[in-house]
């Protein structure tokens, strides 16, 4: 995605060597509706028509990629670093015959009855700030420090299950690995304690499997007000440490 | 589609030269969420476990054909004759940025700002028992008159404008013949009127242009109550005449 927009907007303003800075980065195959992401551009590149520049980009991306707004950031603006959290949906079918063909590209099928009453309990033993090593793939020197803010399943209307998953930040496959351990519990294959005593083992289990790529949507990215962006850019750059 | 189904039934069921009776055929790129067929079974061959019926052939299928429901149909029971209507939806994003990328299977990108009050004064003067021939198209010794109970566009919360189109039965790229006018009178290209002297017209013009194929899916297809099947499939039978 980001090299596509990257592209795009090479094109569309003429300028070489464009860079942006996404708020998630995503992996392949997971959507992202809520996506932001900044650049920085010289004042002559832009003539400050934003719809025009989204018209523009919508002519030139690929369909599987969308504009939905542009604009000027405010000052202390960072896409990656501002946020004050960030939602992800995650979609599931557990019908036995399998979702609707036209959400098979966003909602993974899954052909075992899940009971979302005990996902739901599972899922409330894991918020708070915790140190997520044990749902997170490593990468040296990163902490694994996040406020898991919101963990909540609800079926909708059509059967559908939703999770949905709000947090400060979100390391590497940590939606994922935490909707593979909602599902062995909503299967019965374990009880609604485990996935908080694998959250405190901080140790990452062969038994969590990462849920499919296909069922997971980036849906929002929350940013402060104007007045606090530019302090909060410099707070949440310096690196978190696990609490004592 | 009828084809895969007549696959999958035969290799699940283990019969051979089986033929399904769909409600309403669609052209290519045209989807149907509601779609209903029925098809004829030695009784050898069914052994009336719907339910497992269904997880089979879900398990035989391509992922863009999906099973909602199987069950026996009652005595009369013709899924094309039966039919007390059919309704289509036809979906189009009018946006300048185009539709959500997730959306863009079943929405229309249409890059015009559509009027949707001009459509719907377009609409509401095409409803009726009328011939359709306008915008039809004509097959050799078939009625091209069909009874038109809603024609309807109504934007949604998140900008979409969505037709929604019901009739006893439609005729080859009718739905699409009639958003294409209502498109026409949505852009200011035509006035209201237009769509229905065309209709008056009975003839079909090439100013009337054919939405494409990817907006528009059948929704949902009502049968009459058990009682009254028998004595409306030998009704439908009987070709339709243009009413004097």
């Amino acid at each position: 995605m980001q090299a596509e927009l990257e592209g795009a907007l090479a094109t569309v303003l003429r300028v070489q060597h464009l860079r942006v800075t996404c708020a998630g980065r995503t992996d392949a195959g997971v959507h992202a509706r809520g996506q932001v992401v900044h650049l920085d551009l010289p004042a002559s590149a832009y003539d400050g028509d934003a719809h025009a520049l989204g018209r523009r980009l919508a002519g030139v991306l690929p369909s599987d990629i969308g504009i939905r707004d542009v604009g000027v950031a405010p000052p202390g603006f960072d896409a990656r670093f501002s946020p004050l959290w960030r939602r992800y949906a995650y979609r599931v079918s557990d019908h036995p015959f399998g979702p609707e063909p036209l959400r098979r590209h966003d909602v993974l099928g899954h052909r075992r009855r899940l009971d979302d009453d005990a996902m739901n309990e599972a899922a409330h033993r894991l918020l708070g700030e915790r140190d997520f090593a044990a749902y997170c793939r490593r990468r040296e020197g990163a902490t694994t420090v996040r406020t898991l803010i919101e963990l909540a399943w609800s079926r909708t209307d059509d059967g559908l299950l939703v999770a949905r998953v709000v947090a400060d930040a979100f390391c590497h496959s940590m939606v994922r690995s935490l909707v593979g351990a909602c599902f062995a519990v909503g299967e019965g294959r374990r009880d609604a304690a485990w996935p908080g005593q694998v959250l405190a083992g901080r140790e990452r289990l062969p038994d969590v499997s990462v849920a499919p790529a296909r069922g997971l949507t980036l849906e929002e990215v929350r940013y402060p007000t104007v007045e606090e962006l530019a302090d909060r850019a410099a707070a949440t750059r310096r690196k978190r440490e696990v609490p004592s």
